[in-house]
């Protein structure tokens, strides 16, 4: 069993390793994988979305601990939920709900149960870093074979708490959409999903271009746009070689057009 | 056993992929976590603070090697340390202080026998890189059971280098102290102890404005300052869903108080 | 065995995570070491520099999966090359080609057998991540004993494509060469190697100044520049305790001369 970490912590002050600490304490055996440390801060959004489209890739069974948790500390709750395919411990604030909205879910629970804390008799539990003391001890706990029924009280799949996010819609026969993430490499995705255009024709429209849909980048000039489905599976518009973000100079939520 | 790895060498160059190489090369089964490798270049007491604070979570007998070494190729020496709980491997310059002020120390030596060094008979050892051709190789060692003592010749206790840093002071009713660290989503952690406030009342003072002490983020509306104890166990100043660095305008080092 | 990874995708959006996720699934037990995720975007010279200074501090038979790609999806071939002491797995465009002149290559492939390609009959592989349905699959493949030649058709030696880079030369008593990486440090790795100054003797030239040959940072006062031969092998040019590129306000490629 692997557990895969995605966190809006940073890499810099020891939170991740901290976190790490407290699972190799517990179950020094298991394998765990980084997905994200650099979700920006508080943003629920960004962290659904790279759980998301990360998932698929894991081995069945992996323990996704997503700790994105402007709440933390007050009455929001701390849950574990079992999907077809895995497991998401962390708060109930919608950064799982990509997941659960994708993949049937099992059994749900609240992190009620101190037991599988961490070491509750001995000192307090923070307000502030429940990563480090409920997420990270629970999810070492599951690697070990604790049946999540065993981690606390049983959550109705009713209160799950989604994000109420943009979806695309169709009007005539024009896709409208949104830029919901930009990566690393400036490239722009969209909210479309590929599956809407299966033969790759037709084109997008951005800020005023149209742009071209292809099968790769190289299948335009080098610092031309393109238009393909990415590796995510959503249509997003790339340059080949460059970045799409300085040239379209846009952000997050610009509205984009697919005709087929 | 676990080895902990805290650098300043940032994770563009392959530094520390170089030191992970190393020590699979002798050690392969043993598990290496990441602390931090982003503390600021040279800076002893941000690498001090972030060991201080997060070694308590690590297993029992974590090998923690610490490189952020100004000094090094000139006659800082190499130390490893055994402290009650674990070991630290990395220059004597005060990076590992905070662990020897918490903690009784067992047993310390001067990392002078080359056995244990990288390939001590095939190539030149590095005057600039001891983390992969000392460091590395000895904590490696030190994983596989090499009783600290075959390291090297004794360091007396007194011979350990410790960091002159500020201390909090308690004046009248009023506890004196300074931000000692400024952590990635902007809070602001002092080096006044939760200690001193074990009933979480009274208020802090920073930059000319009083901030209520509560017991998590959410206790203050969004946006608004807050003071509690942090994760770390010392008295923390925060926004909360915010960045308490950029409303305050201030930097490690500034003066804060707390009245009961 | 190991698997190292260099790639440019920086650790913000998951895709390391996912080629991880992808490796654990198939070769769970496999160890895999992060060399550098932060090489800049499409910087072939850049991921080849680092890749041919760590590798030689890695365990023999070590898989180095490289993915800096500007050419994924078109006509550019994947390979994997077996040289002497490890895998390369990868793009043939030049990214493994410092590898290939330093070590002797035993065995190379084009990786067209789709059996090793993650999930060939489930769906269809992506045109741009090929780190994830190629280069992650076959490496655990690899790790797991399948040979090399397993993996695709037989590929030339004279095949293989190198990176035409500037190399130094010496005209009459003098070493001319440039900056050829700078670090995190502001450390300036030159491309003439330690070996043209075995008695570190002589000075060298940057931007009208001379600069003493040294053994250590700490032979010149704070703040001073000074050169030495650097932990990889290479005339470096640095400041104690300072940075060497804010001082002489260079950048990659800067002209720089070496005398004895």
């Amino acid at each position: 069993m692997a557990i895969a970490l995605i966190t809006d912590f940073g890499l810099t002050d020891g939170y991740v390793g901290t976190m790490k600490g407290v699972i190799a304490s517990i179950a020094p055996q298991v394998l765990v994988i980084d997905l994200s440390h650099h979700i920006p801060p508080q943003d629920l959004a960004a962290g659904r979305f790279c759980l998301l489209n990360a998932a698929p890739y894991f081995p069945p069974e992996t323990i996704f601990v997503g700790v994105v948790d402007p709440g933390v500390g007050t009455s929001r709750e701390a849950i574990a939920v079992q999907f077809a395919g895995g497991y998401f411990v962390g708060p109930n604030n919608g950064l799982g709900s990509g997941l659960f909205e994708k993949y049937p879910v099992i059994t749900a629970v609240i992190l009620d149960n101190p037991h599988y804390w961490r070491s509750p008799k001995l000192e307090a539990i923070s307000s502030t870093f429940h990563g480090r003391d409920i997420f990270a001890p629970v999810a070492a706990h599951l690697a070990l074979g604790v049946p999540v029924d065993a981690l606390g009280s049983p959550l109705g799949r009713e209160s799950i708490v989604s994000l109420n996010l943009p979806t695309y819609q169709r009007l005539g026969k024009t896709y409208h959409g949104i830029v919901q993430h930009i990566d690393h490499f400036g490239n722009l995705i969209t909210n479309i999903p590929g599956t809407v255009c299966p033969n790759m024709q037709g084109h997008m429209t951005l800020a005023c271009q149209m742009i071209p849909l292809v099968q790769t980048y190289g299948d335009v000039a080098i610092a031309c746009p393109c238009a393909l489905v990415g590796s995510h599976g959503w249509l997003e518009i790339s340059l080949n070689q460059g970045h799409a973000q300085e040239f379209f100079q846009v952000q997050r939520g610009a509205i984009v057009h697919y005709n087929p």
